[in-house]
């Protein structure tokens, strides 16, 4: 029912929307595996409830789950939430989901080739095979035709404006360990190719220690075209503030797909954040998983949020910075409701709220 | 996004309609356990691929697959059916799936309590605990509100003329390893309650050596409101030939909830049909599973078929008695087209094309 499409999404008219633009609903993945999600990733799957409940006051919601957890996700998730029977090695649907394109009238998927953020060269786990079904999968539910792309990508490594722009970090798209027999411009042109892009704004790296090699989704994102929020410190010492500032750089002198220059809106980072001994002890140790040990820098950031219709919903980490960022947020989308969520389980499993929900765009 | 509902739909204005009404599409699972289908299920997999390629010709069709089975019905199947991951104990929707019901504006599901035939005492197999879930998650995928009926009943074991009548089978409704505690009157008053039914036609038994415990879909269908198609056979010294007497006796004594009579169409049985030695030995010897043994005689007959749009899909043998099987079909339903498909692997499993079906209502 889902059909796999040889042409491709610019020449067939389709493009992706932005995530702020409508949706006709989200997806995530339910948290389960217990080498990534510590004491069984039971307090994972409460802080997935969590933001399950939040972005299904806003719009529709559907999680998918493994044969085993299906009893107790049903229960865990709110009524209003649909739950599919979905496997998959681990829980992240930005990354290993379908990334949606539409021409207006109707809805395909961009199936991309998944290895984990990696592969065997750095990847987090292995195999990753039923990841790499998972976008199949939803188009199937969805009876959504499926172009499949012949170039390794991650949904969390990209952000569009919606309107001709990407954003996206070189750190990530240009490691060797995703397509190392293709060029900078060769990536370019699948790019545009797959989500009829223009213009790339290419940042140098991510958020410092993100073991994504340094996802987009985590340091900057569009909150509406021509403007951008970006993970920020004002700590010489820290070892994000090159980062940030570097990054800033660029977006200073970046033109958009419209030739706009972007407004850039700091939203400083959490903590830092490290990794408790108990949170280390709880977390199977398995070979070939990244380990998660005590005293290891997470990856926080604000950024790393979604867009729901009327809404976005944030992380909060129990921290000072946590009220700054919603009060940034809430003031830069003065048209939407700023909804802050406990995310520190999701981020200890190395991501957010971002990177385990996929946006379906309304057509 | 299903809700479980309290209430009961005939309160509620819901009613089940008859299978020859008008139809969203149609539901099948994927056979898979190599100690009911022989030679790891591959066989029955080209089987049930064939009738869906059959049915996939009317209406839509929605596969469930497991997550292990996935990519291969994905590759066997036709590109025109939906396939999702659900997984089962074995593949018998008509079963462990839901039965639709609808006010004539939109539909619910009515998800019975399943004990593989017979529970500990009979049933085909332990554990069944999957396949008590195949009616909740079906109507999860198609965002359908739920009622959790208290009583032990598979779909195979009724039928009816969506006008008010029910046909079951005093062997199956009635068998203490369904619903010990309840009385035939108690029965009726929840196929009252469920379905929306008035009148109620008690057969005696079904086919000879069916291990449904006489289903009445293998032995008596509705053709239309007022007709029914009745398994038969001429020879007195076969135990079937008592059995469709009896029940031809029934039905030429009974009214349905119209007050008409019934037209009583006799559809000769094949065979009789045996297992073979090579069969048998394809099976796995699994404890606790009904044995697939040489020389057992299967419970063939030709009115196991699937009403579909505009058509029905009816087992075929290899046999002398297919030809006047579907030529009395066809002559029965001159508005459809019948169409035969090969069934002696489905049947080797224990049922038919329309055990391995469920029809969803258009609305």
């Amino acid at each position: 029912m889902s059909q796999l499409l040889e042409s491709l999404p610019r020449a067939d008219g389709f493009h992706m929307p932005a995530e702020f633009e409508p949706q006709a609903g989200a997806w995530m993945l339910w948290p389960e595996r217990p080498d990534n999600w510590r004491l069984g990733a039971k307090p994972a799957q409460r802080a997935f409830a969590a933001v399950a409940e939040a972005i299904s006051r806003f719009e529709p919601l559907t999680v998918g789950v493994s044969a085993a957890q299906y009893r107790n996700a049903r229960h865990m998730l709110p009524a209003a939430v649909r739950v599919v029977e979905l496997s998959y090695n681990d829980s992240w649907v930005r990354d290993c989901g379908p990334t949606f394109v539409t021409n207006g009238k109707s809805l395909r998927a961009v199936d991309w080739v998944f290895n984990a953020w990696g592969g065997l060269e750095g990847g987090l786990y292995f195999p990753w095979d039923l990841d790499d079904l998972v976008a199949m999968k939803i188009a199937e539910i969805e009876r959504v035709d499926r172009y499949r792309a012949p170039l390794v990508l991650e949904g969390g490594s990209i952000h569009v404006d919606g309107q001709g722009t990407l954003l996206t970090t070189e750190e990530c798209l240009l490691n060797p360990n995703r397509n190392p027999d293709l060029s900078k411009e060769q990536i370019e042109g699948y790019l545009r190719d797959y989500l009829n892009v223009e213009q790339f704004i290419w940042l140098k790296r991510g958020v410092f220690n993100d073991e994504t090699n340094g996802h987009v989704d985590n340091i900057c994102c569009f909150l509406r075209p021509g403007v951008v929020a970006l993970t920020w410190t004002d700590d010489r010492s820290d070892p994000q503030w090159e980062i940030s500032n570097e990054n800033l750089e660029i977006l200073r002198s970046a033109r958009d797909a419209r030739g706009r220059s972007l407004e850039v809106i700091k939203l400083h980072q959490p903590g830092p954040i490290y990794i408790t001994e108990e949170e280390s002890q709880g977390v199977d140790a398995v070979e070939g998983t990244l380990p998660r040990q005590a005293g290891d820098r997470l990856a926080g950031s604000y950024v790393n949020f979604f867009f729901v219709n009327g809404g976005a919903v944030v992380p909060t980490f129990d921290d000072p910075w946590d009220a700054p960022a919603l009060a940034a947020l809430q003031a830069a989308l003065p048209e939407r409701k700023v909804v802050g969520v406990p995310a520190r389980e999701i981020l200890l499993g190395g991501g957010n709220i971002h990177c385990i929900t996929q946006q379906q765009p309304k057509v």
